[in-house]
């Protein structure tokens, strides 16, 4: 045999997206395919396009179904890994209470894995990306959420009821600002939406910066992406921001380390690709919240898969078991 | 064979006494003994005393040596499990950079396993105490310090370098009380130091409480017991005072939760005996902490071995591979 590796397709379930490839076991993607959620927005056109896709991409590789070890999908909510089941998705109306591993199993008549999205991105990273040298990884997304997947001993943990890993939701501050899930949420002040209403919020109160100018002289049209840009540039007040975003991380990231003790937490999602201005702000203040011995023990790194880690990793689910 | 449970010796070593039972696999005591820290302050006393118990506990409980699977030892400090190496004791000079595990074997000719003693601790507690029935359990321990150990899938979870489970460091504010370790670590809020030192400021401030009258009238005797004492007779200041210990545990509590999410909370020491004026208010704070789904799925219950739960866990470290 010319190729000897596992393959497996991944789905990668998005709320305006549904990406899919089939990958082998060293986290190649051998062919992609994929359709927009618009156009499925049934379950059953969903597993449709599902399968359509499946025989696709298979054929394009130059495998059968019979090559292939499962179908293993990330989707954006709440799952119980064990069953199989969606609670519900967010963003995504009509897949509350779902079989879908069951679901899978008998239109695709393969083996079939479902995780929440955010854990087959970490699986991937953890895998095949930037944590492929360690064995326990924290993986945090930044974007207008803050999700998170735990690796241990080079598994994921899914806790007691699938849940685990919600490290937006931690709070950095018992006191701070209030939403559904509790008081001073990571998420509330590092989320996509928070970084941009504290910019505006400065501007406003007259700062001297370059953010609005480099926004096109439209608060509008502020992204965390403009004011990555800014502080590369130098702007003092978009360093600030960032330097804020970075010790909130830093709070939560000195609690997860005390807690658990990964050796990496590895940064995915459009804010991580900010580079240094958050990176180095993100260790000086891991360190500084940290006793010395268990601060040279951690380090924190960019994710390396770019949007390709939820596909790549939901067809990891196929070769790794539980932690 | 009248009893076919396996056997081991747990040594709960602590800064005043070092105690040593015979433990079957049941987490029955079958026999105790110990000596004081200060008789054997040397490495080379500190073994032969224990070694000197041993015998003297085996015979006690009708055994002799074969029928031991081994010695488990909890230490109050910092541990390399993998390497049963002792970085170095709280409160016990002389016990710095020790191959400890390696010393017993040859010692006492028996197998060994040493850990950090809430981690012994922790296991006491969720194999054979208030944890029995649960696979991932969060075990806590309120004292001078703030100790945890984690349980998943039944198993102790010490992280990448054999520190995890600091849960006294997690930050409850990250602008919070300053210490060695970080920033608003929740030791800072609810040790036993600081729940004294907040009733004696309040009692300065002028409010009017009984704690004092229960102190004989001096502030030095004020203790988390007697404040207990007065929470439970009603008295407002000394429910208040428990009220914030509550809300504080609550926050790392939820930050745990979210985390890793364990089936229960297991607390133990002093101030977890307080009983309803401290479970209360937990239970609640914690609820409001977290989303409904997730709160409903976890609980927060007192530790039912005691001064015990050190030397069963620490004998129970023989039979327990790691998480």
């Amino acid at each position: 045999m010319e190729n000897s590796c596992r393959k497996a397709v991944g789905v990668d379930f998005g709320g305006t997206g549904v990406k899919m490839a089939v990958v082998d076991d060293q986290g190649t993607i051998l062919s992609r395919g994929g359709f927009a959620t618009a156009d499925a927005s049934s379950q059953k056109d969903w597993l449709h396009a599902v399968e359509q896709e499946l025989h696709k991409i298979t054929a394009a590789a130059g495998l059968t179904l019979n090559d292939l070890d499962g179908v293993g999908v990330g989707v954006p909510g709440f799952v119980d890994f064990a069953r199989g089941y969606v609670h519900n998705l967010a963003n995504v109306p009509g897949w509350t209470g779902v079989y879908l591993k069951e679901m899978l199993r008998q239109q695709l008549r393969l083996p079939a894995v479902i995780d929440n999205d955010v854990n087959a991105m970490a699986l991937g990273e953890s895998k095949f990306g930037a944590g492929r040298n360690y064995d326990h990884v924290v993986f945090v997304t930044l974007g207008t959420g803050v999700g998170g997947g735990i690796l241990i001993h080079g598994k994921i943990y899914r806790g007691a009821y699938s849940t685990a890993g919600e490290i937006g939701h931690m709070s950095i501050d018992m006191n701070g600002i209030k939403s559904p899930e509790g008081s001073g949420g990571l998420e509330q002040y590092v989320g996509n939406r928070r970084i941009v209403e504290r910019a505006v919020r400065l501007i406003g109160e007259g700062r001297p910066t370059g953010i609005l100018e480099l926004a096109g002289g439209r608060t509008d049209n502020i992204t965390p992406k403009i004011i990555a840009e800014a502080a590369h540039a130098g702007d003092p007040l978009a360093l600030e921001i960032f330097d804020f975003v970075a010790d909130c991380l830093a709070a939560a990231f000195a609690s997860i380390t005390y807690l658990i003790q990964p050796e990496v937490f590895i940064l995915g999602g459009g804010v991580a690709q900010s580079g240094r201005v958050l990176f180095d702000p993100l260790m000086r203040h891991l360190t500084g919240r940290l006793s010395p011995f268990i601060a040279e023990h951690v380090s924190v790194i960019p994710a390396e898969l770019g949007s390709d880690a939820g596909v790549i990793g939901a067809a990891g689910l196929l070769w790794t078991p539980e932690a």
